[in-house]
């Protein structure tokens, strides 16, 4: 294979690839395809660090016993439309679907359907999750913490993970609203492009370890920290706080798995903290049930509306306005047709899986 | 009467005073007391724009008819935890605690309770409504629509209001979490201190009339906008502008009420936008039965460790971390034995208020 910066892969292909990935790390047929079924999606909508570039991480977990290939995942107490799932330490990627099936099953007994999963992994893009309520015309809604990197205002520590939010609403003709966003300015990928391309950063991103503005994209390396969405006190950073502290205690407190500096690190090789008050990363699903609202012919006919007049608001020059979640879904049509590019590093991750496991590689 | 800039008004006097103004604009005492309710806590909880500073913006927009001093407020259509309320143009102080009260009676029978109100008007403060639940143990929710300020991403119109969201979830020995946030930047309130005092403000707050980046805290008043969260683009405005627009497809399409460029405007001076796609603005509120998740004792236990290892992270030189709520709650403590401290502008409100009808003003 001759190595270039824009591998395309079939998507067909590498989704086969990383279901029999994790078939070999001893995942069940069922767990495997539902693995290799959130990482494909994010493939095919464009967010590329969430999807195969994250295949090899998931596999270190699992060899070094942080994660549970055959996870025995229970729901440990339910009262009506909410209730807790043990996710047995399973990765996101199986105990979210398998949460998410719960709420909608609820939400056709309740209106709305919610769920807090404690003891699980990184559970891909958000937006697979939400996106399941949309196939029943339902309004989807996700969110996860994550290991810390963002320090509250005026705090030097990191308390914080990304910790995104996510709302999934079908519409009529138009494509469905999708917002999947992290409740921090931005996520560490836009940092390690800026460090690659040897870019200084707006401030708002990042902090020094004083707590102090910078425009370093190294500055995590040097015990600096994310700021949340709004950066500054001054421009209202506390505001993205507040929205992260909110995730934080919905997944984490709210679940029985860890939160804020106790959320354990995706990298197998930062060792979770001690006297941890709960069970591996959490999250938090839910449905609502439209036609307890109104009719839902009628509320797509609404959505259309305020899609289109959004989108065609006047733009300042050489821009338009672009829908939350637009991007990803003509994202996904391209990649459908045109094939997933794959960045040089993940491929020769791909590659070193392919050899480990004797299996023929997806490009 | 003598004027000077710190007014103090006794809690109980201004109370009776607002219950006695709605009382005398045709509500009935039932009503007139909620509304009193609704703003005094405002006041004590420091939040000075949305309390007694209102109140002579809510008798005009009852005079020129576009509030209903006596509404019919009803149940449209329901299904297990989700409802709709038509407000009948009602003030959002008197629909928003019948939505509420709805809510938390079915998460009595379904873990949850879920309400868009339609056809209403301004609610006061978002905390008001949450905090209902947390007097029965619940985590309470809720976001409204407004007119609109803030520019979409890229856009030069001006779509989405304020919007704030807001949750409240309560704790053991600590003071609830309350976050209650504009989903902007900033509000229209920190300009006009801005623009009172000659200051420039930040980039990032607002917006010129073409898009351009703006520090002049004059520019709303020149067809510039709002910004939402996070500001311009390079510093993630657009996920604020995606939070915005969720609270606005909730409040606006989901209800039945008005949304984007239709959501009429607080002053009565501004004529509504013809062709209006509903009624009045929207609410969506909602409850979350804590036990459905895990034992509220413990639940209560592990907020209060939350909150500890947030408060007692290491802060920058000079500071402290703040606990969202927390400032809010301190205010309260104080003005409810200090008094509350009325602007000279507000003041003047207040006594033509008094003098037009004959009630003893209370400072």
């Amino acid at each position: 294979m001759q190595m270039s910066k824009n591998i395309l892969t079939n998507p067909s292909k590498l989704h086969n690839f990383m279901r029999k990935v994790f078939e070999n790390y001893g995942f069940s047929e069922k767990d495997a395809l539902q693995c290799a079924d959130v990482l494909i999606l994010s493939d095919l909508r464009g967010i590329d660090s969430h999807g195969c570039a994250r295949l090899s991480g998931y596999t270190r977990l699992l060899e070094v016993g942080r994660a549970n290939a055959k996870p025995n995942i229970k729901i440990i107490r339910e009262k009506f439309s909410n209730f807790t799932v043990d996710g047995d330490g399973g990765l996101g990627l199986v105990t979210g679907p398998f949460a998410m099936k719960e709420a909608l099953k609820r939400t056709g007994k309740h209106g709305s359907g919610w769920g807090a999963v404690m003891n699980s992994n990184h559970f891909g893009i958000c937006a697979y999750h939400t996106n399941m309520a949309l196939e029943q015309g339902h309004i989807g809604f996700a969110m996860t913490n994550a290991s810390p990197l963002a320090s509250p205002t005026f705090s030097k520590d990191r308390l914080l993970g990304t910790n995104p939010i996510c709302v999934s609403i079908p519409a009529g003709k138009e494509d469905p609203f999708v917002l999947d966003m992290a409740t921090t300015t931005v996520s560490n990928g836009k940092l390690q492009i800026a460090e690659r391309k040897g870019l200084s950063i707006p401030t708002g991103w990042v902090q020094s370890a004083e707590g102090e503005p910078s425009t370093n994209p190294s500055e995590l390396k040097h015990k600096g920290a994310l700021l949340p969405l709004g950066g500054e006190q001054s421009n209202s950073g506390y505001k993205g706080y507040g929205l992260g502290a909110w995730v934080d205690i919905f997944c984490g407190v709210l679940s029985g798995a860890n939160f804020g500096p106790w959320v354990p690190p995706f990298v197998p090789f930062l060792e979770p903290k001690k006297n941890a008050p709960g069970k591996g990363i959490g999250h938090f699903f839910g449905v609502w049930d439209i036609e307890g609202f109104m009719a839902l012919d009628s509320f797509k006919e609404r959505m259309d509306l305020w899609i289109k007049t959004f989108k065609n608001s006047n733009a300042v020059e050489g821009k338009r306005v672009i829908i939350p979640g637009e991007q990803e879904t003509l994202a996904h049509a391209n990649r459908e047709r045109d094939g997933i590019p794959i960045q040089e590093k993940v491929a020769k991750d791909l590659e070193e899986l392919s050899k480990k496991l004797s299996l023929d590689l997806p490009f």
